[in-house]
């Protein structure tokens, strides 16, 4: 399980609005915790690790998660909401299957398509 | 020699315009051997490796770095030119001479503060 999956727990993007807005669990912690659920329901060794983060610098296309591996290119996504958790697990289960973190482009999720924030590559191999 | 900044060389933020637009080399490419430039005449070694990358996926706040290493923070700058090589090489010069990739806030160049496109945690301990 080298895939690891950050979720920003401190994400606003999608919060709920009017006077719950402050005492309300916040749409990044209901996102993470919506995929945790998710991931447990689906049963089996899980594919990748869900990891809470606080603040992943996206704060203006929230909701965000990153995903990392040894030898991986890492993908940073925003624009998301706790409503996309099945996409998010099946893009996130495509990309572990990689060796290098590359999906073909007709393979990814619309929301990767469409949510990509930033993309780092994998560590150069030492010289 | 842990820490390395990609630079991305496809980078068209602050291209040059009108009829030059397509034969002068692109911001990013510029950026990057500038980079480089300075680094090699400010002598000894260096403290961090320089290797361009074609596109962070940050396209629409170009020109763009990526600032990683192993058991660090990655981060992603965007809004750059190669006019900010200086406050580039000294932002990340301080980038490497921290455990975890965590620069104080009034340590940070302005350039930073202002143009951090996303934060990637280092990855997690295997449990």
């Amino acid at each position: 399980m080298a895939v690891t999956m950050h979720v920003c727990v401190t994400c606003r993007g999608q919060d709920v609005g009017g006077e719950d807005r402050e005492t309300a669990p916040r749409a990044g912690r209901r996102l993470h915790d919506a995929l945790a659920d998710a991931q447990r329901r689906e049963g089996g060794p899980p594919r990748f690790r869900i990891v809470e983060v606080e603040c992943l610098s996206n704060c203006n296309r929230g909701c965000s998660v990153a995903l990392s591996g040894p030898g991986r290119w890492t993908y940073v996504y925003g624009d998301l909401s706790p409503a996309l958790v099945d996409e998010l697990l099946a893009g996130a289960a495509r990309y572990a299957v990689t060796a290098d973190g590359l999906v073909p482009w007709r393979e990814r999720p619309t929301i990767f398509r469409k949510g990509v924030i930033a993309r780092i590559p994998p560590a150069p191999k030492p010289v």
